[in-house]
Parts: C-alpha cells; sequence; structure tokens
C-alpha cells in the first residue's frame, strides 16, 4: 500500500471519495492499533480511520495534545498496508503553521493514507481562529490535492465534552462554508446530534458529504441516511466499547454473575485467528 | 513506581508473593497496551501481567517469535509505573542465552516489574532443551533473586494450538520439577484443562504456586480453586474479547440485529473518562 505511482493511488483515491457518494452512507470504523485495524479489514469494511483518543490512550497519553504525533505517523504507516483504505485522524494537524500541517499530510500521502481528519478544537478548549483554519486546509489541498480532507469542526463537540450549551447551527455553518471554500472535501461536526440540525446542514452542503459521529441510543444507521448524512464515524466508540469488555469479562470470571451478557465467548476469534492478523499486513493492494 | 530502594520494592515483591496465598487465587487480566492497563487498574485490579499475543498483535506483528521484545519492553517500563503490580511475558525470554534473558529480567526489575513469564515452547513448534530451560531460569533468579519467575511450559500448549495429541502428565511433570528445581517461584501451563490432571500437578507442587490459562467454558474460577490453582490467567483472552466487541459493533451499526449483545452501550465509559485512563500513570507507589 505504499506505492504512490500515480495509476493505483488514483484508484484508490476515487474509490474512497466514491465510497462517500454510494447508495448507503459510508459506516467508518476507528481503529487504535495494527491489531483493531487488521480485525476490521478482515470483518469486511473497505474503509477504516483512526480515532486519537485511542491511538492516545494506547499508550498512555492524553488525546488532542499532540503528544501522539510519532505514534499516530507510525501507526499509520503501518496500518496503510492492509488491503483497505485508511483515513487518518491528525488531530488539530500536528503543528502550528499551515506548513508544518501541510507536510505531516504529505508523509501521509507517501505512505498510502487515503485521507486526513484536520479539527479546529485546541487543548485548551477553544476554536483555532477560522482565518488560521481555513490557511491550514489550503495548505494541506495544495500539497496534497488527491489527499481527502475531513475538516472537522468542534463547535458543538468542545460544548459537549466541556458541559457547556451547545451553540446555534448558525456559528458551525459559518466555519464549515469557510473551510468548504478552502478545499475542504468533506465536513465534520462530532456532538452534532439534533435531527433538524444534521438535515439543515446536510442540505446545505449539498455534494460535499456531510460526516456524523455515531452516538448509540441517540442514532440509528437508516435515520441518518434519511438526513443526508453521508459518511458516518465511530470516534472513539469501538475503543472504549473493546476496553470495556475486556475489563469486564476479567472481573467476571473471579465474580460470576455480573454482566454476564459480557461474558459471552462462544464466538470469539482463537487465539490462532488472533496469531495470523499480522498476516493481513502484506502490502497486497486493496484494488 | 520505579522505585528500586530496599524499602517499597521489597514490599511490593512480598506483596505480589502473597497474592499467590491468599483465600481465593490470583486472578490475573492480562493487558496489551496502556490502556487496558490502567483500565484493569482502575477496576481494581491490584496485579496485572501482559498477554504477548495482544502485544505483539497490537503491534500488527506475529506472538512467539521474539519480534515484539522492544515493544514490550517499552510497554512493561510504561505500565509499571501504574499503581499495580506488574508481572510481564517476555515469550522465550527475547535472548538465546541464559546471561541475555537475565539481562532482560534485570531491566525490567529496574522499571518496577515483580515478575515475568518465560516459556520452553520455541516458535518452531518445539520445547527448548530441558537443560537450556532450566539453565534460563537459574540464570534470572541469580541476576535478580526477588522477581518472581513464573515457568512455563508448552508441553499441553503446543499440542493444543498445532492440533496434535495433550501429552502425558508425566511428560509435564518432568519438566515442572526440573522448574522448580531451578527456582521458578510459580509454575504454568497453559492449555492443561483436564481437572484430575490440575488437581494432581496441584497436589505435586505443594506451596509452589500453580498458575493455568482460564478457557471460558470449560474452567470456572470456584473450580479452580477447589483444585488448588493459586494463579488464574486470562492469557489472551481479554485482548481477542476487546477486537471481537470492537468489530461486531462496527458491523451491527451498519447491520442492525447482528449479535445486539454485544451492541449494548449504555454502560460504556465515557470519553472523558477514557481520556483521563492517561492519568493513571503518575508514578504513585500502589502500598
Amino acid at each position: 500500500m505504499s506505492d504512490t505511482s500515480d495509476g493505483p493511488a488514483r484508484d484508490r483515491h476515487t474509490a474512497f471519495r466514491a465510497l462517500h457518494h454510494g447508495d448507503r452512507p459510508l459506516l467508518l470504523p476507528n481503529a487504535w492499533d495494527h491489531a483493531s485495524a487488521a480485525a476490521l479489514v478482515r470483518r469486511g469494511f473497505p474503509a477504516i480511520g483512526t480515532t486519537s483518543l485511542g491511538v492516545a490512550a494506547a499508550a498512555g497519553l492524553p488525546d488532542a495534545t499532540g503528544d501522539a504525533r510519532d505514534g499516530t505517523l507510525a501507526l499509520a504507516r503501518g496500518i496503510a498496508r492492509l488491503p483497505a483504505l485508511v483515513t487518518v485522524d491528525i488531530e488539530g494537524g500536528f503543528g502550528e503553521r499551515p506548513e508544518e500541517v501541510a507536510a505531516v499530510a504529505a508523509e501521509l500521502d507517501r505512505a498510502g493514507v487515503v485521507g486526513v481528519n484536520i479539527e479546529d478544537g485546541r487543548p485548551d478548549g477553544t476554536l483555532a481562529p477560522l482565518g488560521h483554519q481555513t490557511a491550514v486546509i489550503a495548505a494541506v489541498k495544495e500539497r496534497v490535492p488527491r489527499l481527502f480532507v475531513n475538516a472537522r469542526t468542534d463547535t458543538h463537540w468542545l460544548a459537549a465534552i466541556g458541559g457547556g450549551t451547545p451553540p446555534s447551527l448558525s456559528t458551525t455553518a459559518e466555519r464549515v462554508e469557510a473551510y468548504v471554500g478552502a478545499g475542504a472535501d468533506g465536513i465534520f461536526v462530532p456532538a452534532l446530534s439534533d435531527e433538524q440540525d444534521i438535515g439543515a446542514l446536510a442540505d446545505d452542503l449539498g455534494e460535499t458529504p456531510l460526516n456524523i459521529l455515531f452516538t448509540p441510543g441517540r442514532h440509528t444507521y437508516e435515520r441518518l441516511a434519511e438526513l443526508g448524512v453521508r459518511r458516518i464515524s465511530c470516534g472513539s466508540l469501538l475503543f472504549r466499547a473493546a476496553l470495556d469488555r475486556a475489563v469486564e469479562l476479567a472481573w467476571s470470571i473471579a465474580h460470576p454473575g455480573t454482566r454476564t451478557d459480557l461474558g459471552r465467548t462462544a464466538d470469539l476469534p482463537s487465539y490462532t485467528a488472533a496469531r495470523s492478523l499480522a498476516d493481513e499486513f502484506t502490502g497486497a493492494d486493496p484494488l
């Protein structure tokens, strides 16, 4: 998957874009290490993303601070060898200046990655200035035009994790319009969950794919599809569910009767099957 | 946890040994990265191990080949900072010569790790010569006497993963006796599952703790306790269950109705809770 000749690389980029315009929305599962990425690909997902929370936590680091830069890039180089289309969450871009972010994007492109997420939320809970963020997006698109840039605005996300009041949709719409104008290929608004807002934003965006973070119990895939969402991300959900199952299964062994629904193990992959996940990293082209 | 002064270090080693002689067997959950280790500690497990399969697969590598050496040592240094007692699976010892394995053990001891697993199964499916393996165990105990050496014999394991016939218990007993003679602090026989064999081996071992790999559907914690088992490991089970839940949860989002028991997400740790796992790596002493 590190083939950077024009032919197959262009095909992979075309294929990834097409997944945003199929009959059904692109369900993008998010991996946090080589094993989760390989297992998702083996299960049949044609495209996978990464979760910055998961990647950071797996290394004992906090999310969204840039601390996980090296680990993220190393993981990206590894999972780009999988027979799948890979897009990488690079938090705020792992650099302050637009040229630095563009250099990160170029490195990922060389590794065979087809897309990136770039967020405007800062570690201190503020939003990057609009002019700065559009400069970052424009710099990445100028440097690596074929890379699918999913521009994430944290207008709703920062309010959600900070316990604040969600902003009006117009605040978000202003950011979204500016990012599309700067060349963003898709728009991601995590924590946007009101159906009317989602539908209105999807309408505004027209052909530009809207990406929504799946929230269990609040969303269904079918309803998001009806609202015009083109890409549905799992964010850190899979990572959190995985950790939860491991911990509760361990606890249930010594404390029978607790969370027994998580104790079902008859269908688990065997040791041998899990060991063979390493075989997925063969460099085979997915197309 | 990297304190290597005699006082607290001796206390930690004493505490870890004592966990093998409590009212109930030590249930040892096995982590594969910083996040799983921190989550297990947060759940309340006083001691944790690692799973070589999980550590290797998380890095895109095969298990039991030594390829995961550097990643294992880096992970060990990280999770030794958790407020818990940590024992590390070092496969065959990450070295051919006994002095090399002893050097690995000494490095882990300096990091604050209280125990290691050393296995006699080789990547080619054979057992290390008995004299070689006893020399390895003796070298480690001579170099780092306080380190709890859990000597693993793969007499049954190799047959189980290779699809062969399990050996007679006498084959295993010969290895076990030699390893105890060389100074092993505990004995681990993965894939030993016959209750009569387990009980007989536990009796033979007397005060030396017998460690059994928990097999869901075949063992219960209470029954293993009755048989005299002192330590019950999860091996790769938690890692495999975690991956399974992630993959099946992702699949179920776009394909409602499949494996819905894995789709229950109401009790999951939040983004904020998962993000705070990094806070567990504070260097606090567990005692």
